[in-house]
């Protein structure tokens, strides 16, 4: 007997055809003899749909009447799951947010959550109810007013549920069957993994393979949850994302990823002197412009060129901040590029494995790839390449690194 | 200053334009120095595709699920009406049932209101600010789970908060403009009342006026509601539906009502001795079946024909259960119409004049319309007839007690 949380998105749950496909899925596990809890999105485009409404009537609208509307989404979702598994005898009830209680911040529309009280849940299991719990949602301190965690928040909503459950597996049913090596449309011999750990899908995640909220993960990691990955369409185990303690044969790379969301900001003859890089940065960071990769190279005229990644859609808030804050910065010219990608080798094996970064110069010189900017961290090497050269650059990378089927 | 409820219904906020429509109305009553509360109903649309997913994934569902997936229809009109009335400068926030909160029976599907806390939202109200309260909605007396109250369940919403609200009008914004001295559509010339009381208006509307829902109608007259029923897209003011006291010149008939909702059925030959009815009507009032008009005569053999009403959906379950008593009753035979129309001529001033009855059946019978069944009450007659005579009927009449503009 196990306890598990299953996860199942917008796509999973689109029609009423595909509501029985969950409840059919869920009644496999409680045949099984497993105790099972659901979380449900919302059916896909509904979200979107409330969300225009909201933007059309009032581009400022108040978020916490955006979180009433746009909460009603999973609560259709979870009553129509729970009929569905009574229609195929699975004893089940539908839980909002607010009736379990999800207890989240204030912060209405990405509200953090801050505690689940599982004990009802858990008596209902052990008596072999199923609870179907409607994800991306909460109640806020006041107990009175639903709260939404934001985009993507039914991963975690059910990766904190499986805390809160004590559960042995969250089960995150996608339409994709689990993580790769890297994107398959980009390389059709990317390999499916059995496992990985929190920080490496933290990594490839954040940088562009886009399976699980990086927030979910994060959570996972936190409270060890063990995560699998797995597709709602077919029939066969995903990729598990557990605590490397679980992982035996520790990859010196387990995937390549990519992302083209980020442009390049380049501050020409930056006087160099102490403070002048919390000038830069500060206001960036009060108007929550998030930087990534930085460098930084001392010129031989006391100058230097300072280069950063922010997001695209970013550019033109950073480039009017910056702008603003040219004389006090004392910078010759700001040179942005949005037509750049980042290209990122992710594993674990690397903490205890050189070379990892030369080999990947060496690749990419080899296809006359120029690197434009280079970041490391313990698991991770990334660089900045042209955008053109993304998919040349992902695939020669995967060769190198041994992970074509 | 009064303190106004205000309800619009699902063809008032069917879309976002028609919402906004709402505000401005709203934000002209409190421009002019008004409290105001504001009840919607789902998007026009909206519930019924909710209904249909819950029969479609099971036709005996759940109620407790069906409620949970209904009740976001009022949900998102609530959230979206207070975002239109902010965008136009109104303080607004929504309340669903469970936050007021407005409690219910259990009776999911078709629950009862039994009490609204209304101190949060007075004390709101007198801070200038508008609550928005979903319509059709509560919460049972577990406190966790959602109820609805049936069908037209928003109007009986409206009347109970302005009851808890003690507000000095309770304005229903409808498709139609008020009150008509009956159909318009039969009888061109029919005339708009401008004051009609409970009573009458519960007599009009259970025989077929379908402007308010009955339940509303004997809540505001038990709570002593004024109500007002007007055009949400016209702007002039509509039927106020009032106490009987509140009605200085009482008229004798106010209104001609029909209905072609129910079915004639006649017991031939019935034995006449003491409990026949019962054994009739007992097993008809189990299987809920509701009985309306009873006429029975005594014959000369000691046998009587009884004839009765029943919905004319109930007709079949009926038969069966008046056939499976045959022997019991010992009855000689069961015949059914369903091609009938009930005519029925209401207004209080009856109470305090004879005639009424004679001058209706007279001025049938000068239309050569014969008579099947009478019926009276205090303030009502009324009369069944072949279905082919509704319009004829409907229209002597109305001209016969002065009704026609």
């Amino acid at each position: 007997m196990s306890r598990i949380v299953m996860k199942f998105g917008g796509t999973s749950v689109a029609d009423l055809d595909r509501i029985r496909n969950v409840a059919a899925r869920v009644k496999r596990e409680v045949d099984a003899g497993n105790q099972v809890a659901v979380v449900v999105s919302a059916m896909a485009g509904t979200t979107n749909q409330l969300v225009k409404w909201c933007q059309d009537l009032s581009p400022l609208h108040d978020a916490r009447e955006y979180d009433t509307v746009v909460a009603t989404g999973e609560q259709v979702t979870i009553g129509l799951t729970a009929i569905a598994l009574q229609a195929v005898g699975v004893e089940a009830r539908s839980w909002q947010g607010w009736q379990v209680p999800i207890r989240t911040d204030n912060a209405h529309g990405k509200a953090r959550v801050e505690e689940i009280d599982g004990t009802e849940l858990i008596a209902r299991m052990e008596q072999g109810q199923v609870p179907v719990v409607a994800g991306f949602q909460g109640i806020e301190p006041g107990r009175n007013r639903v709260t939404t965690l934001g985009r993507g928040g039914s991963d975690l909503s059910a990766v904190a549920l499986a805390a809160a459950l004590k559960a042995d597996r969250c089960d995150i049913y996608t339409d994709v069957d689990g993580v790769y090596t890297t994107d398959p449309r980009i390389v059709p011999r990317a390999r499916k993994l059995e496992r990985i750990s929190y920080e490496e899908m933290l990594e490839l995640a954040s940088v562009g393979a886009k399976v699980l909220q990086t927030r979910s993960v994060e959570l996972a990691m936190k409270a060890r949850v063990r995560v699998q990955v797995l597709s709602s369409f077919e029939d066969k185990p995903g990729s598990l994302v557990v605590d490397e303690d679980e992982i035996m044969e520790k990859p010196i790379v387990s995937g390549i990823a990519y992302s083209r969301d980020e442009a390049k900001v380049t501050l020409r003859r930056v006087p160099d002197r102490p403070g002048v890089a919390a000038r830069v940065f500060g206001p960036l960071s009060e108007a929550n412009v998030n930087v990534d990769m930085i460098v930084q190279n001392v010129g031989a005229d006391g100058t230097t060129d300072m280069t950063f990644t922010v997001g695209k859609a970013d550019l033109p808030r950073a480039r009017d901040i910056l702008e603003r804050g040219k004389a006090e910065v004392g910078f010759e010219a700001l040179l942005a590029d949005d037509n750049v990608a980042k290209i990122s080798v992710v594993g674990i094996g690397m903490r205890t494995h050189a070379g990892v970064a030369s080999s990947m110069f060496g690749a990419l010189a080899e296809k006359g790839i120029n690197i434009q900017v280079i970041s490391t961290s313990e698991i991770k090497v990334s660089v900045l390449v042209p955008a053109d050269y993304t998919e040349l650059a992902v695939r020669a990378l995967h060769t190198v690194y041994g992970l074509d089927a």
